[in-house]
């Protein structure tokens, strides 16, 4: 429970040890004595290399840290020349194209009198110059920095987010606020998952009949993909892109049938699952056809991966083909996973010819995969650690599905290399880090940012910082500030219960609504599925869209009960009023029974007050021996009422709940 | 007061001759018994034409329509042929490019059964499908129409917005969005004003400095330009590009300082007001190349007019420059505003070679300035009165500009053909209509809708309705309805002050910051620059830039008073209730006296603590002959704390003195 840390977050204190409100937390640091000011006269100067040559990317970084720390600020800084305030030292450029081997390391001194940032490389200053951003804090004079000394670079090499803009499309200007939040939190890779059953997302001028038949128009043109790449080197991000073979791949056979293993039409699927559609592995018109595919996507994509998918091969087609079955017949492949091996090394033949190393889900994993493969555990961690003794690199998913609607401290203590691996250190070497996934079946672009953010900052946090960084009240302390930095940023997830709760009140007073709504938390993702029938034409615009996972309530609340158990500050008053308020709700929201949107929130209203009389009964619990059965009573009772309520789940129930365990003093 | 109206609003009653919640009001409407069901069956059938061809403009509104029915209701409606719920009949497509003839009315019948648009043009039906969305109510059993009958067409044929881009750039994406809040509220004419003194915002292929010198690389390109050009016809608003000349030009100059009146160089300006810099009208070089940039750009804007700006030549650079001088001794030209009128004749006979017509600010009203012209009145309505007495087309935007920070009750009101007005009907005739003006000293993309939004929507009534839809209590009982359907087209207004308050609490908690910023407006656009220096590059973060103009918290606090004074509803207890918040809010605020830009609020708070005192005095006041003196020393007191405190001023005071003057009862 870390009470102690909590306790000292409540009184507004750092804990001893400080990581101030640093996210990532550095690889190593040491705060000093005294401050330096950042006022109208501070100035930045940049040098680069031994020859001094100007990097543009470095100058469009200093400009953009500039602007954010005047938004910050209020303050106009200089942009004169003359003795800088902060300087900058940058050895080189750094990659031409950005590889898992870039070095993203920096160093950075703040002195009373002056600051420096040095690193080797362009990326590397970039990561510094997040960090001072995040260092810049008010007083009573205006802002400053704090005397530090930060030596810091990544744990993992490879920290990413994907986005599926297949399933429910994004804009453009949607994935470049995710790639502006990615870059604040130190995130280096952006999966960007183009291709599904649900939708093909790229203008391909070779093949234009995948955009034109199989995205219902909402593609990226060429000139945007360009546009994005450029976008996200400026900010020290690779591109990763994924076209999804053989299976999840209805999308490509609208316009080109004759690719898929059964002979069609197709059309675009709606619905959400695994569906038979799969390339046909046993012909070369297929892999000519990919040839030339990946030939004309190598051009706008520079990044030396390219993600093949390679999961949830449904197998149906396969089967029920008659020539596919005798070409497995005839080259001894026994089944599907075999004749999948098959189709990855032809793919990867292919690849390799184009200059791209293969990325692949851990289906792909098979006898005969080659090494150069790099493969993504999304089923567990098992493939991660079997692939690394195998000698394949490897990313972990598994436990970042950031559509799953777990908390963030979920996420927060899983490691792709935790404390007490099996692995030699040379396997765990292979271990190039890893990425939080966000699946589209249930986001749209006015729900993405408050899926992702800010639970994403935390699971950056996890592939930067030492191992050692788990404190996880710690971690939301730090979140608290986090994602009010990230809003600054452009994006809205904390806006968004408030925003979806105004058009769900139906011109109704929306505050008792979005007060109970900002207590909720949407139910997960497999209980959604199997709760409300979706496909991809549902406007996803009910309660559990407006709820967002992991809301602040969840911890703010338990730490109001480590409050009140320890007799802190005035803990007990804001609860006695918070229930109070939670229990009047159910009355207060009777009158969007009428109302066909709201009145989902009903049920977890109710649930909401059974949760309070519960909570209120904790802070006066029965004493002598009839203590414990109360007490395995009504946590038996919370545990029922943690079900899904609807489509909602309560988030406060964990404070009670320790309210409980912790005696009600 | 309309203290009736306030009531009805209050007990959730629409008034008997209800207006429901369209906005702007139809020009006739007639509402009957019984509603038609939407439900998944609803379905639209759209037949044009005699010959029945399809517009592609129309099918996509359509597309549109039933998406953001789906967004409200939640339902998938039904896309299959058959028996329609909504019959769509246009006759034809209206006009190629649309201009102020354009016909805009419909017909719209919804019975129990079945509903029918009628309309001449595909622009009408646009007008009428927005009516549907607005007519879309919740009931018990899902979503519904009620049975209404309503034959409407706007007063006026010229509804627009003017935003300026230039003092402070806007991409794309925020433009997109105002186009669709707008066509929300059936205006019809974008009026973009591209060029300024601080930047160049079109990219120009013939004369490249100007975009390339001019704009500190914040530009729309052509293509772009094309893209807010479609979209803008799609939803039927015309775009008229503002290129202001002779006057308010310094970025030309930059690139292209030989068309100045005295030689430079020049440098983008980053102060606001009037400047020197002036084309030099005595130099047939001036006329070729203005002729050459007007060329290119009727390429990519097609409407019928073309805004030459006009205003505010500051004639510094005529009176220095002897070759002017002598040049208007020769013509006979007496003055500054003859020379102007001079350089207009010779625009408006390049503009007529260009197929365009000239619109100018009322500066431009002159002698012999052709009758073709469109006088666009600022500086009050006089000029919009004399100009259509002398035979000219006027537009009014005195009275709405939307920087001035003033109430959407004020904007309301103003009327370009009030009733009594002095001229002829076939004067009037030639007063076209009218534009809110949106000027950018000091908006940025983050505070651009929050400072049109939803103000707009009550200017775009007194366009749209007939002149006796005046109904001031009306009107914000619809507009509170009407802000929240702005926000769900895309609009960051109702999310603006929340947003930048968290910003502004440095990671303190915001909430009572927010709750004092939610009762305050800027102050008025005059006082802002008094009071605090600005440029272009000052970041635009402080209080004033996080309240909002015309918050709800004015007319609802109002509504509350009335509802006190007439013994309404629980009015007293929410009023106590208040009350007892706000006068705590000084104590509970004062942490924020160490946060640089948060602290600038404290006056604010303390001032609205003084009114609060008065306020509680006011429910009980004294009695008998001290009644009359303490009410004027009241009143006095609110008089000097309702002016600016800070940059800030408080909305609830006219609240506080409906209790005093109302007698506190």
């Amino acid at each position: 429970m870390h009470f102690a840390a909590l306790l000292l977050t409540l009184a507004g204190q750092p804990p001893p040890d400080s990581t101030r409100t640093l996210m990532p937390v550095p690889a190593s640091f040491r705060f000093g004595e005294g401050h330096l000011r950042v006022d109208t006269a501070f100035r930045v100067r940049v040098t680069t290399g031994a020859d001094g040559a100007p990097d543009a990317r470095l100058s469009r970084a200093v400009a953009r840290f500039l602007r954010r720390a005047e938004l910050v600020t209020g303050l106009i800084l200089n942009r004169g020349t003359g003795s800088p305030t902060l300087a900058i030292r940058v050895a080189g450029p750094g990659q031409a194209v950005q590889s898992p081997t870039e070095v993203e390391r920096y160093t950075l001194t703040i002195a009373p009198d002056r600051a420096e940032l040095t690193a080797p490389t362009t990326v590397g200053a970039l990561r510094g110059l997040e960090t001072i951003l995040q260092l810049l804090e008010p007083d009573a004079r205006g802002f400053r920095l704090p005397a530090v000394r930060i030596e810091d670079q990544p744990r993992f090499p490879w920290r990413g987010l994907l986005i599926d803009v297949a399933r429910h499309w994004e804009p453009v200007e949607v994935i470049k606020r995710q790639l502006d939040g990615m870059a604040a939190v130190k995130l280096n890779v952006f999966h960007w998952h183009l291709s599904e059953d649900q939708g093909f997302r790229v203008e391909s001028r070779l093949y234009p009949r995948l955009h034109q038949m199989g995205s219902d128009g909402l593609y990226y043109t060429q000139e945007q993909i360009r546009e994005v790449v450029a976008y996200a080197r400026d900010r020290g991000i690779r591109v990763v892109p994924e076209f999804d073979v053989p299976g999840h791949s209805t999308s490509w056979f609208v316009g080109y049938p004759a690719y898929a293993s059964a002979p069609g039409p197709y059309t675009i699927e709606r619905r959400f699952g695994v569906f038979a559609p799969t390339f046909d592995p046993t012909r070369e018109a297929t892999y000519q056809f990919l040839d030339g595919f990946i030939g004309e996507m190598a051009t706008l994509f520079p990044d030396p991966y390219w993600h093949i998918g390679g999961d949830e091969v449904s197998g149906t087609q396969w089967r029920e083909n008659r020539r596919i079955q005798a070409f497995m017949r005839a080259r001894n492949l026994p089944d599907n996973e075999a004749l999948q091996a098959h189709f990855n090394r032809r793919l990867s033949a292919i690849l390799t010819r184009h200059g791209k190393r293969m990325v692949g889900w851990d289906e792909i994993l098979h006898p005969g995969l080659p090494k150069t493969t790099v493969v993504q555990s999304w089923r567990g961690q098992d493939a991660l650690r079997d692939g690394a003794r195998d000698g394949y690199l490897g990313i972990l998913s598994a436990g970042w599905y950031l559509d799953h609607m777990q908390t963030t401290e979920v996420h927060y203590l899983v490691d792709p290399v935790p404390a007490g691996s099996p692995l030699t250190p040379a396997e765990a070497a292979r271990v190039l880090g890893g990425e939080a996934c966000m699946w589209a079946e249930h986001i749209t672009p006015e729900s993405i940012d408050s899926r992702i953010w800010p639970r994403l900052a935390a699971i950056a946090e996890r592939l930067w910082s030492p191992r050692e960084v788990r404190d996880v009240a710690d971690m939301y302390r730090r979140l608290a500030v986090m994602r009010v930095r990230l809003e600054a940023v452009g994006l809205g997830h904390e806006s968004h219960t408030a925003r979806m709760t105004r058009r769900l009140a139906a011109g109704r007073n929306p505050a008792p609504l979005q007060e109970l709504l900002e207590l909720m938390e949407p139910v997960r993702f497999g209980e959604r599925g199997s709760r409300q029938s979706l496909t991809q034409l549902t406007p996803l615009v009910f309660a559990i869209d407006a709820a967002r996972p992991d809301p602040p309530a969840h911890w703010g609340y338990r730490s109001l009960a480590a409050a009140v158990l320890t007799g802190a500050g005035d803990g007990r008053r804001r609860l006695d009023s918070a229930f109070a308020r939670w229990r009047m709700l159910p009355g207060i929201l009777s009158e969007f029974a009428e109302v066909p949107l709201a009145r989902d929130v009903l049920p977890a209203a109710q649930a909401l007050a059974r949760v309070t009389e519960i909570g209120i009964e904790a802070l006066t619990p029965p004493a002598g021996p009839a203590r414990a059965e109360w007490a395995r009573a009504r946590l038996a009772a919370l545990d029922s009422l943690a079900r899904p309520q609807g489509l909602l789940r309560i988030t406060v129930i964990p404070a009670v709940r320790m309210l409980i365990e912790g005696g009600g003093r």
